[in-house]
């Protein structure tokens, strides 16, 4: 993101997860209420397990906002992990509280912790665990609420549908339950969709400006996501029925079709940006996957957390979050801007 | 990327394509008829037409090499379109020389020609033509060979292998010869391996860090890739039978299975990287699409200059680049290092 | 800044100040109390107002440590706003709360008051205030005490010394009581020394690599700095008296002049690093400035809180922060390395 | 640069130098012969050697430009080095030709020669000199002369003036003289002015966002610039006389100072922006200085190739193209826009 720039952080068992957003213009109208729905929706599903019970999160604005309104200047965004009094002591900064207590060895496969424990020298893979972990998503969402905050002001907005779960592309409740009852987990496929788009973000110039491959960097990004298509996939397809024919209707250009899912030559088009995932299995399960403990190197079985069985639903609405994200960037990109008058420009003159 | 600078430049029917890298180590040793060898192997396969012909791609070397090794200094990169002499002044910077000579209206679909026109407010759509041509994945492919050189003092090398094309998984040419006879164009579905990867290229710490979307956006944004995988695409698998088990032999740990593709938590987990990628089938038909003339609304069909049937083990070759500049960047971030006496420390002690 | 990435944010009067750093290797030992007392520097000096009574700074380490060491993960620093009980209604986000109390509508001359409100649309000139005020420096200065932390693993140190106040270059309390009693403001030199730097950090292979030129804009964009040089300034020496030559010694090369103050061709070259910097006079006066209303463009005073007389102490520790940022960065880009034993392999090897 | 990217390269004695452009809207009006007479400025000045006679800079535009304006694409520029013919075995690419013709191991005092060598681990220290030379500030001059036909659409232009050489603020002619007699060498000081820029460009919202620091690191990072100063240097001035005060005039807002060179609160304020730097002394002198020989660690005198006796001329042109670089950089991120139409919308609204 070159003017939409945001850091995030956080433990999944520290004190809070934090994110400053920087690049937002000033007189963005800003209504906490509308980012905690959006962290309620990404709590939300079927198949989740009892962290949603114990998080209810709610953010905390910091900086960056008076009166309802952005000041032009960085947003701090702040999510209170609500258990932290639990483990205060296990994830303290001080050295003298050092314990090892929830500490573990054993490489949990798909997730971080082998190579996270290579790359920076942790032996308790605890300290791998509490970033790699899904956790962090939930400030990603606040930080992507705000994004939709901002594309709102241009009438821009975006949903997210379950395609797939496990199996079926339907009765996606009966899959999770068989799930459940095996001690297994599913994955999924999901899509996005934005409307109201302007032709002409991204761009085919350079490779880095392309908005497809950005789209595709923020949603494979997401832990989990091992797959991303813009639009239909275009696999077994021939050019003559896959690309998007022209009419013109009434002075104006229309098309048919939208196989492209909103994107041509690197640039949104004028059609819906259409662009979908497909989640893994959760690699937590309680029938628990076969491993190496780091320590001795003898092989065991996986640490269980408590854990989902399907949490679909929950990145779906994450990776809105992400595409929010872009598309803002890409609109100060294009258009530029640092107040609501020059908003309002934009949008009689280019929108 | 951050270390692995570099722009690339050039018109498809202009005097030349133009690279600048920026970023490599002193001492490594580069060797023009690798980088020849690269640009050749993009211009085979089967299905392609005629400009194949025409161009047989030379790498000039302008400057950043010297007797055979990086300088540390940036490295220019020439490939001269040698059907230029006929497009001299077709394509002149001169305004005295304006011509409409080849100047077209028609939006083609699937191009970049609808959004690129309203992006940059070109009428003669020859002005995103030449940009948005796949010819500029020519100079993008001698980026990559110098960075597969780079990668080849690792021990690092990749290739690809064409998984599907049109409808069939082999027998290729006889879809690409029913193709032709129909006037149409194919897809296909590629993947590219990159094997003796260090673990824990990437990092789960930023989202902006995880290796998965870096690569994702590589492929992502070049012309025609409209689908992503990592590994196994886990649609429909249950999280027993997906995740990679762990076993301890030796005293090594070790895997039976590689569903991941060599990325868990956005990082290299040792075993091969394994990324696939889906294209369209090129847009440009005998059998031409409808469309719609931007000079009067009208309807009509798109223009038609010469074209491929098929692509495929163009783009895969392509793909290859794309990635070992990622990964060439990942290496530089991870291990640092300017010269060749650090390049030895490396290979002594990290990888 | 390209591996030592951090982003701050806070307003003067609002609830905190925050930083989130995102880059820092694993295992790297953080004292949050050298985190306080180069908090406590920055507000010390002869010359300061009574803010710097009302605030003592603390920081809270709010993510990335455990155990008195890094994690690798994002680091979320926070400085509460000990005034704000006292402004909780004037600068709440909540639109229900809106009061124009405490707003002003003259510009305040020398400060971003004009081009803040042009840029941003803000009528109410503390919108413009609250950002641009040098109360920022605070979380800026914890920032660049983790950078410190980490170059101190490197045996890396800087200090800062104050050259001249107003017209004096000693005697400075003088100086400012004369200020203090004609109701008027001070500016002043000082220069920042970093010793024991690797040679080599830095390039001159491309422009936006020089390490000069980070380092001058590190400088240059704190609030008040209006000119930097690097070591002596050259102006009127010729070229023969100018230059460090350099002798052998024992086997060694040394040098007996230090003008170039360790930089040449945009890299450090084993000697100390001497940047300077002349900080202006601050813009808040006793004796107030003519200026403009905003509100009906009449000839006015500029509003006046409480001030400084005199900042160069606090603004050269401001100045060791930022080169702390600057080296760190600098260190992780050429020595690359993500956890402690690798950190013990550059010392080994490198440094 | 953020929008505005450009890489350059080549060597001193390669084949040529040359920089890719990313990020120029389309439409731009693009005159070789306006480059072209930016690059004879750089070759001016009394006090030039004779290199300056060997070469006469002419830019070749190789992609981006179609009929006299930008395409929106890369632009590709070239210089070719027409001594090049003399040195093709010297800087050739192929290991074949390998000689130590030319090559030295004496460092040279003020050069990069010694901390480039270490970093590079170059043992022959052509292959520093080649890229360190300020030979390579030709084609960023042309860079920048692309970037001041950008800021010309919007009525902005730069100048600069001399305004020391050596001791003395005039009669520079006999100062130059006296040194080459001595065979000595003299730096200077300059000023550049951009006037007509809009207020509000650059930010206090961010430190990364400060024009100044921007401003600072453009001039800091051109080699032999040791000084940088942004208005009048404020050193021993009290506030009350050195802030520029506001007044209203026919419901204008003036002032009638610009002591802060046109920067308050590290934007533009509407006054003209000046900006400063001090030039060292050239190190390559006739009268060589004392150094060591790497090869042998003996004391020895430095290499001298022909070399300039002042070149601030030159220098004071360069700084202009650097500035011009970051003022349309800042532009283009104000204002966004892509093509003609939303280039002529920002200029009635908003300059």
């Amino acid at each position: 993101m070159d003017k939409f720039r945001f850091l995030t952080a956080g433990e999944s068992h520290g004190r809070c997860l934090t994110a400053i957003i920087e690049g937002m213009p000033a007189g963005v109208a800003i209504d906490p209420e509308f980012i905690n729905a959006e962290l309620a929706r990404r709590q939300q599903g079927y198949g989740r397990g009892s962290r949603m019970k114990i998080e209810t999160d709610i953010v905390e604005i910091a900086s960056g906002v008076r009166f309802g309104k952005t000041l032009g200047s960085p947003i701090t965004l702040v999510i209170k992990n609500n258990d932290f009094e639990n483990w205060e002591k296990i994830m303290s900064i001080d050295p003298k509280d050092f314990t090892d207590e929830k500490s573990f060895t054993a490489y949990r496969p798909g997730h971080a912790d082998y190579a996270g424990s290579v790359k920076y020298g942790h032996v308790d893979l605890r300290n791998v665990l509490e970033r790699s972990s899904a956790r962090k998503t939930a400030i990603e969402t606040a930080v992507g609420a705000v994004a939709k905050l901002f594309l709102k002001e241009f009438g821009i907005e975006g949903k997210s549908n379950i395609l797939q779960i496990g199996n079926l592309t339907e009765n996606f409740q009966a899959e999770i339950d068989r799930a459940k009852e095996a001690g297994d987990t599913l994955g999924g496929k999901f899509e996005v969709i934005y409307e109201n788009l302007p032709a002409g973000l991204g761009s085919y110039v350079h490779w880095d400006r392309a908005l497809d491959g950005k789209l595709a960097r923020a949603l494979m990004s997401i832990p989990a996501v091992k797959a991303v298509e813009i639009g239909e996939n275009p696999l077994g397809t021939d050019g003559s029925r896959y690309h998007d024919e022209m009419y013109s209707e009434n002075g104006k250009i229309i098309r048919k079709t939208n196989h492209a899912g909103g994107i041509e030559g690197g640039m949104t088009n004028g059609e819906p940006l259409v662009i979908r995932a497909v989640m893994k299995p959760i690699p937590t399960m309680k029938t628990p996957l076969k491993t190496v403990d780091s320590a001795d190197l003898t092989e065991t079985s996986a640490h269980f957390e408590r854990s989902d069985v399907c949490a679909a639903e929950a990145c779906a609405v994450v990776a809105e979050a992400r595409i929010a994200c872009v598309l803002a960037d890409e609109i100060l990109l294009k258009f530029g801007g640092d107040n609501p008058e020059e908003i309002k420009l934009w949008q009689k003159t280019k929108i």
